[in-house]
């Protein structure tokens, strides 16, 4: 089966997702929770508004207030969503990330095996976003 | 300053988001705009529940219907969020990606020029996320 040309060639790419967001409402709580306990640098604070963290590949993980994320009329579009997100995180080793997580007091909420050597580890951050360290390649 | 080295060296590391989450309650639209707008292969879909396009990077990006997502008692940790969320793509071409898609009738919400060759094109998907391209580093 022959793909079509025309659409294909037109089509641009994505180098990869460059800001990855999640939402809390205690930006700093949450801001904490990916810097102490995932490790990453806090390159941005903004309490009333966001987070910034930096990513190993160059990306951010962005931590939004969903209410001031909303507030119509912002320098850019408005957005915002209340409830629990997911986020995963791919990992080399999961067993020091589960020793390190318990350690921290981070309750497990569940760990999965996948089979083929490929696992997973949940928390929850403090805003109650589901957060899964992965082992493997589950896609 | 010394950095404190018994917690520095006990930090594991991430390797970088492996599942980028987004929400939307018509499964099928949202993934049809990731793939055939952005570009993204779609490696599996469930209408009821999930889709999940794959990332340049190796990741994926996740579109879940936050009802389904969020019923108790899932093999996974329940999660699901109401609200508009926001994604950035890094891209090289924003040009391109303008042309592109004002020609598949996308309505380009807003273009931001951030300086030092630094400028976001921002769109909706079906679902009304936000999604930004960037060209530059903005964080």
């Amino acid at each position: 089966m022959s793909s079509p040309p025309d659409i294909n060639s037109s089509q641009p790419r994505i180098v990869d997702v460059y800001e990855t967001v999640l939402y809390g409402s205690d930006i700093d709580a949450v801001a904490r929770f990916y810097r102490d306990i995932v490790g990453l640098p806090l390159i941005q604070s903004d309490p009333d508004l966001l987070a910034a963290l930096r990513l190993p590949g160059g990306g951010v993980l962005l931590i939004f207030d969903p209410v001031a994320a909303a507030v119509p009329g912002r320098p850019v579009p408005s957005h915002g969503a209340e409830g629990a997100g997911h986020v995963a995180f791919r990992v080399e080793d999961l067993n020091a990330w589960h020793a390190h997580l318990a350690d921290r007091g981070v309750e497990i909420e569940r760990e999965i095996d996948w089979g083929a050597e490929r696992s997973s580890v949940y928390v929850r951050d403090p805003a109650g976003n589901s957060v899964e360290f992965v082992r493997g390649e589950l896609w």
